[in-house]
């Protein structure tokens, strides 16, 4: 099984460290339970490769040319041995809960196993699911697979409590699971297909919840994997011999961009801190950024919540705290954007990257939705910038200014430089930038999309032998009335283009605005809906999003 | 203090059992620690009027004219003794961590004590929140006042913990909150100020977080109200010698109509299953429904993300699953409902309470954000019923049927009947009910806010001497093309109508999609803000939400 690991993975990529150390594991639940009579929940479902493979799905790391079949994550739609689509941290629990409880509603008898990283733990859902379980009196087997590890190192006090476990066999007195009103058994040996099988023997048809612990390695069976556990949670394409990604990315990115700047921030200021929720390095915290930060850098674990609402408190109390975190992650904190921060006008920064359609494509990790889901909570700033410099520039501000929570989503497609004026202050809140003027035709490019919405301009420009106005639009949580009023006297055709789904965004927001009016507005974005595993050029092109069928769209109204 | 409390709820109602339970601790803290240096942070603040009357604010409770000037919560702008505007339940440790972060980074001294509740302890932010400060290593205290009570009984699992270290004078050996790596000492007279002031004396200035555990009695020095403890959470006005409401309502609510409707779909369903994170009261399930509901009755505690992803799995595994709550509750599991509903087109049912502008008006609960929230998350169907038979046609077909996640609200306008011909089946999502064909406007006026619209639609129809269109959409997460389409051919003006904010909502769907037309769109909502104690009526009015300021910007476009 590690083989079809090591060829799949060494050609395409993947979740390395979770697969490697739950081969054994997987083993042992499929020998002992009855998939999918008996069902099982895989936390994140980073970690489901192993039982892909028992599944019939063996194709998917065996042969190249099917790869692209199967997905790497639980997916209903590939097996009856998958019962969820799953991407986020921490949901396992919650919904194996609800598996059981529709069982016993429904005069069944199987067991219902949910199985959880010590990473995801620290979630307040996993906790949340915990705790109801705790007061269940049916069948449930939560295995929790202790690896010592999140993608980067553990936090939270719960863990000295799994340390505590573990060296003591699981005989601590004080055990929060039974704390939370649970049943439990440790096994140590998490890599031992037969005491595995043992273990679960003995829960299996157990009539009330249960946690059994296990101990794993993560990366196990690829010594460099178990040496850096952090860099190989998931990998490139890599030669298996040296452990050396085959692929390289050139140039910037707006992580490292990110990390250099808040860096350089937090050295002349020290209540200047980044907070991460377990994924440091997407978003500019690789190892060598946090060492440099120090105590000005804080993770959180996978605990969203949590570092939503603290920063809100450290903004109070006079720091100038700065979230990072892919757009994906985001949603878990609606409530706590709202309540926390922005009822309190806590000038918390947040920076996102995998904001854009062009970022990561598994239907549980879009990045699309961002835009509707923030820009719409009051007093809540959400910035788009259109190059390197205005990013900069915006996020500096932003650290720097007390008066609102600030959301900057970090440009997908690529780290342009700038060809238009960078401003450095961006108090006046809801100004767009007129980078060129035109009349008849006004194109308002949100962020990212502005690239091609100038493509657009330049080619409509062409067609109908007019300047076209284009605009850099700048804020997506607010309109510019005075230049969409300005707009009105010499246009007749406004065009919007976001990066992200129309629904709840930027560009239905500008055709309200001119509902009452004799000017007809064209908005283009992301039809709402989940996609997975699309191809980025492919989706944009359904959508429109090319200058080619912008300009075809625009100028049937130009006539 | 409690004599002032009864002269404040006894004639304007609010929060009874919480303050009345709370008065001996706010007594010692405020004794024992020096506020606003050191910073309290009580968690949903409901339990701060005592802390109120400490800190300047006593007018509020002894001042009938004077009743108005003091909100019901933490409130920043009436004292510099309160931090955040609070409202929702398990933020306050969070919170508290972020204090005690920006006190450290700016070298500041003081103590940060975080106040929560045992109900709010289950909520996934509190627990996240534990976890977290069990790894720091700077001054906090977490004062967990256990009352043995969340606003109905407690649920969950750590509750069991809590019994045991009351039985124990604090010294079980297994201990949730060392289990979380926090340092622990318990009190077992909460309503003694000696022996509080004792046990914050011992910890004050204290250098790594503790959990203070004061065992407290809710509702205390009012017999009714230690008695039945879950309806004396909050009162009405009433009168203090019989406890009786002194206020009272009439007829129907629907509330009461949607637990009629769900107990007899239980009986003939066993697997109808009905779901409340601690607010069952708001959405038809008081005690005797409870009662009669048995084993298809859940309360999962104050715990949102665990009940929405609950659901998903209860309706996996063959259930029917019904969460009731308030909408502005809601918020906080927008990542449950993408991730762990909607993504697997799970079919659960949601009742939202309080989804109006007319509803709860302080400003942590305000309901105006549910459209937007929920209604741009891709296969969520957000249906608004007009009245209540459309309301509970909508519910028993929701429950039945096996193919959409749904959300359905309540309307906050009162129970209206029928006037037009109510559909039993919904299968064929989004589309409108056109009740009266005219032709130049069309008013599409969803929810609550149908009888608005049909009021104004006769006041333009007298105003312009022509028959108006009258639309019931019916749903607010998509658009009936067909019947947009039809409207293009004999209308000028579309007018939308909708209980909520304007930004993400439903009109400006409505907008975008006429973007490319020659006609005009008028969207009626609310505009995007925080209100707090707002006048309805007023509010309305300021928004062109009555029915000759929608006639006349109507007939401004119609000359």
């Amino acid at each position: 099984m590690r083989e079809a690991l090591f060829h799949r993975l060494t050609i395409k990529g993947g979740h390395f460290g979770p697969n490697f150390g739950m081969v054994e594991a997987t083993i042992a639940m499929h020998y002992v339970f009855d998939s999918p009579k008996d069902k099982f929940v895989f936390d994140v479902s980073h970690q489901t490769y192993p039982h892909k493979m028992l599944t019939g799905r063996a194709y998917g790391y065996l042969d190249e040319s099917r790869f692209q079949e199967i997905s790497g994550y639980s997916e209903p739609s590939e097996s009856e041995h998958d019962h969820f689509v799953i991407g986020h941290t921490s949901t396992s629990i919650s919904l194996a809960t609800g598996l059981a409880k529709g069982r016993d509603y429904c005069g069944g008898k199987e067991n219902i196993i949910a199985v959880i990283g010590d990473g995801s733990l620290s979630g307040g859902e996993a906790l949340e699911g915990l705790d109801f379980a705790g007061e269940m009196k049916s069948n449930l087997i939560i295995v929790v697979n202790d690896n010592e590890m999140s993608i980067a190192e553990v936090h939270g006090g719960l863990y000295k409590n799994l340390d505590e476990l573990r060296a003591t066999d699981g005989k601590a007195s004080n055990n929060l699971f039974k704390a939370m009103g649970l049943d439990y058994i440790y096994e140590p040996e998490g890599n031992n297909i037969e005491k595995l099988i043992a273990v679960f023997e003995k829960v299996k048809d157990i009539d009330h919840p249960i946690v059994v612990h296990v101990h794993t390695q993560k990366g196990k069976g690829y010594t460099p994997a178990t040496i850096d556990k952090e860099n190989w949670h998931w990998c490139m394409p890599f030669d298996r011999e040296t452990g050396k990604p085959t692929v390289s990315f050139e140039g910037e990115d707006y992580g490292a961009l990110s990390g250099d700047l808040i860096l350089k921030k937090m050295k002349e200021d020290k209540s200047v801190v980044f907070v991460t929720a377990a994924v440091p390095g997407s978003v500019g915290f690789p190892k060598e950024n946090r060492e440099k930060a120090g105590e000005q850098y804080i993770d959180v674990g996978i605990a969203e919540e949590q570092a939503v609402a603290m920063c809100s408190g450290i903004a109070k109390n006079g720091g100038k705290p700065i979230f990072g975190t892919n757009a994906t992650f985001i949603q878990r904190t609606y409530d706590q954007y709202s309540q926390d921060v922005c009822i309190n006008n806590s000038p918390v920064t947040t920076i996102l990257n995998y904001s854009s359609v062009l970022g990561l494509n598994d239907v549980t990790h879009l990045g699309i939705f961002g835009i509707s889901m923030l820009s719409n909570i009051p007093n809540l700033v959400y910035m788009a910038p259109i190059c390197k410099e205005e990013y900069l520039a915006m996020l500096e501000w932003s650290i720097d200014q007390q008066e609102h929570p600030v959301v900057i989503s970090m440009p997908g497609n690529g780290v342009h430089g700038a060809k238009y004026p960078v401003d450095t202050n961006y108090d006046d809140i809801n100004t767009y930038q007129v980078c060129r003027q035109g009349d008849t035709v006004a194109v308002l490019a949100l962020g990212d999309f502005f690239q091609l919405g100038e493509e657009a301009a330049e080619e409509i420009e062409k067609t109908l032998g007019k300047k076209v106005t284009l605009i850099n639009p700048r804020y997506a949580s607010g309109l510019d009335e005075k230049t969409l009023d300005e707009l009105k006297k010499n246009h007749s055709v406004i065009v919007t283009l976001e990066d992200g789904i129309l629904d709840g965004g930027f560009g239905q927001k500008v055709a309200s605005y001119y509902g009452g009016d004799d000017i007809r507005v064209l908005n283009f974005g992301i039809k709402k809906d989940f996609y997975d595993r699309y191809d980025p050029a492919e989706l944009m092109k359904e959508n429109h999003l090319t200058k080619e069928l912008i300009t075809k769209d625009v100028c049937a109204y130009c006539s």
